[in-house]
């Protein structure tokens, strides 16, 4: 196999806010900043940018040139489909007038992404969703779950759209929250343009495994991206990829290896207390002590393993390659 | 609306064991004991059998003869493909001669299916999914778990079968792990007789809305059953329906009202140190309630909630219909 | 029993931020307004104000007109020991200065206990704890949580402090997470001006049974303060209370008022998308029905029943009086 | 260090039922042939063993026999009180003549403790606590928690007793859940010769950190016995230890070398579907492979990390660590 690209979210390199420390967990850090600090870990080939940006004066050309300093491209846009317009959600807003609005920003993601020559636009609904029993009716909020993004892949028959599933958050249950789900919307939906984006945290603390997950996803045809963090199973800590859960971190490769998925390895994490090029620079490094394991792995004792579903046999195999690899 | 009809699987009635009390939590209880305890209950109309009976030379008809005198009908067989012979698997079992028996006894559940005149063959492949990371083939066995039950339905067009699918338990992982999931490959087989038996806690543990996912399982016009209990929301506790999470089994039969969905409300309940009987008349007690609580309840003030997604609104009225129903 | 009096934490009236909706879940609300709304909820007597305020010009006395034209007191003040500069931790941080700055600012907040007669200082130590494996010392960690929480019991003899546990966020795992924990530590620091404000949802998601929580923390002398709200059993949602999880909150009402336990019932609730008042309300409405539920409440049966163990003869009393108390 | 002994739960080599296999994963395991199988694993010193003995007519003499020709000693007797008669509880049973019966057969395995010159009595309450809200008074079952086992622990001084905390099973919420709430009942029993023994797994899943679990006993002088395993903590699925968590495992042991802690390294895993003795020489190698990686930790650098809550210095001295000694 040749060697896996590295991508990371931009907002890696932001600082955050959240509910308690509402003056950050450090000063703002611009989005020119932060495509200087993607360069600096000196691994990334890409990175998914938010779209508006944060500064709405800053030009999309000023961020071309800060990208090509850094010998970065784009691999997706995001737009920000989850602040306080949508609040309440965008493809499911109860307010018709916020649904179209959400229409025309990914519209406008959608020209960004032909601007700089992305893969696809990341829809990630966040909002979109219940908080209380009792409070929507379940048959039309995934009905116009499935509306919203369907019409957007009829409008950009030339571009890709990605789903990224979530459980919850900041929702307290979102519409798009397994890898199943997803799935049967995206079947139902029935366009070719539309995938996922199977973030393996995600799956992991919604209580699938992420292996399971990415190869169902490739086995419908649609796994269209990923991005890899970690976190304890009941939240979406998004903390530095294999510091947790290294085992299924390593499941989860091999299956991409063995079905030869060969997209870009991406970043997301949000390392609220560090230092966000060493935490990027630590995920890699783990991620090639992986990368370098898949290469000393036994496939096919592998295989013969799994068709016995022996699993003591297979996590033999998988620790001998995986604690040899540093 | 007519009043609800009342099941109960009839291991409600039985005593159990688990790995601890392996003496189990009181004496054995004979299938037709069982029977005459669900007779007991008085409230009761239809039973779930296990099959084949514990006790080999007990004939069909002298579990008729029982059934008749406690004026109790059969509404589904559901075939132990999980005992010691299954403990890898029934569908997806990595020996094929245990695959085929797993098939010859669904077979052989499938007459008395039709002795009974019961409306289905419920399906729970407890023992089909995986333990440990790296064990098992992701592909292989979705597709195992599929071709399993794909052929069943073919091979018996004028029955139903129907899977009650559950996250975990006695696997770690099972492969029917959720409603999408088990619609997503019920819709990959694409026979008509197939669908889904939603246990009540099984949705709720595995992180669902259980109203939801009554409602997606109807949308998709695959559900054939239902039943209910109560539990913790991190393991299929099997506790008294209502006990624990009144309000979302308020959602749940407020969603199959709306939908006129009119099939039994069964228990799937297991009392290990209650008395079997004073559970289930506990449980059909608290039903009542929430049927009399449906009555009152104004749907169209809450369908009007809904459209807002106005989660305080809408559960007013659900408070005020709930609480002055005892 | 006397009716109980209601108080809230004044955030209740805030609008927030999370990690996504950067801007806001609405319009920034300044302390004055939110100390208006609270007015007119028309039912709190009490509020919890967090220090310092967040407009650094408010003066003490314009908060005290603001509280006084609204008929309300103040029962604890919250200093923010879980901003920016503690984002590492107040009492556990690793810079001894941090901490030094964290005990002054815990002084001020304790002379504005003193200026408003308040009941005590509470103590929220959301940052201190730790988010990786191998990230702190366990041993030094602990030890400097309760060195932090005695220096200030001794420095201030005259007022009580309230520890409120929480078993994780903002951290990935907090320092003072359960209520043994938090026991533990303070017998262990041994002064007697330190108690537990015990936070509903925090017991409910941590695990613990609420009413448990209760009841040991009044064996140990230690339950100087609580509030309410609901969740998913999962994290920390501060839902409106009561919509949820009910038999828990009517069972923690209970050991309450069998134990003549007769402080304020706190609200402690985010309402991201709701209006607060009305959140407010919805919640008071329902703390009323509790109320009469316990009014209702067949105390000496249920000691019986409970005597025995028997959970369905409880359950039955206790959903006698909840479903007929509206 | 010299290196480490091992030692197991004799249940490991037996064969399981639960609430579905009823007929058990495998054919009946007597006593000896357990204790030959745990022989076989070649790497055990010791193990404990279930009193009394499932077959009655065994004698001591005989399994002392089975013992010493497989080199075996006994580092503790787990005495059943979790079968049948104690469904309801031992310590805690509403019923006096039960909670008489199990004081009398845990002195009798006393008796067989001293007969094998056992370190401790192992207390494993699982039984002991509630299934439902409003089913005990918890003051008062707190309170048998604490007489039973330090009646116990007065009527034996020469003896240790452990008690082995567990959040829930078979019970939905045990007494003894946590190491705060164990180590809060030994502190207020107050006598010496009652420690923990704590269980890796339950730690893990009841969302604990286990070497912050450990470090507590230790500084409380109460950590008698540890046992590792494995989880998806959720549940406590007792699989071989290091399969799925390395890093919390690793960080575990750390924290006994450090505090010199050297008891002896046991397993407590159920391997259902597993052959018993593979599945402990996986275990075992394992645990070896941790052992050689404290071996080349950097003890000093980890330490100066920690003080300042390097997360990800902490980390990396601990990758380069383990991910180097297979």
């Amino acid at each position: 196999m040749s060697k896996p690209r590295f991508g990371a979210g931009i907002w890696h390199f932001a600082t955050y806010v959240d509910r308690y420390a509402t003056d950050g967990y450090g000063p703002p850090v611009s989005l020119i900043e932060a495509i200087d600090k993607a360069g600096q870990v000196g691994e990334l080939s890409v990175v998914d940018l938010n779209y508006p940006f944060v500064d709405p004066k800053l030009s999309l050309d000023a961020v071309e040139v800060a990208l090509k300093r850094n010998n970065l491209g784009v691999i997706g846009i995001t737009p920000e489909i989850y602040t306080r317009e949508f609040a309440k959600g965008a493809f499911t807003n109860p307010d018709p007038g916020v649904r179209r609005r959400a229409n025309e920003l990914i519209n406008d993601a959608a020209n960004v992404v032909r601007r700089f020559g992305a893969d696809y636009v990341k829809l990630w609904p966040g909002q979109d969703g219940w908080d209380y029993p009792f409070q929507v009716d379940h048959h039309k909020l995934w009905r116009m779950s499935m509306d919203g993004v369907g019409e957007l892949a009829s409008q950009n028959p030339d571009l890709k759209f990605v789903i990224e599933y979530k459980p919850r958050e900041p929702r307290v249950h979102m519409s798009y929250d397994s890898v199943a789900r997803t799935l049967l919307g995206i079947e139902k939906i029935g366009l070719p343009n539309i995938g996922i984006l199977l973030d393996f945290g995600h799956s992991l603390y919604g209580g699938e495994s992420p292996a399971d997950a990415a190869q169902l996803a490739i086995d419908h045809g649609r796994l269209f991206g990923m991005d890899v963090n970690d976190n304890m199973r009941g939240w979406d800590d998004d903390m530095v990829a294999g510091t947790v859960h290294p085992i299924e971190l390593f499941e989860f490769f091999h299956v991409l290896r063995k079905n030869k998925w060969d997209g870009v390895w991406q970043l997301d994490q949000f390392p609220f207390r560090e230092d966000s090029v060493t935490a990027a620079r630590m995920a890699i490094d783990f991620l090639k002590v992986i990368d370098r394991a898949l290469d000393k792995l036994d496939f096919e004792a592998l295989q013969a393993a799994q068709d016995r579903q022996d699993a003591l046999e297979a996590l033999r195999l998988a620790q001998a390659a995986l604690y040899s690899s540093y």
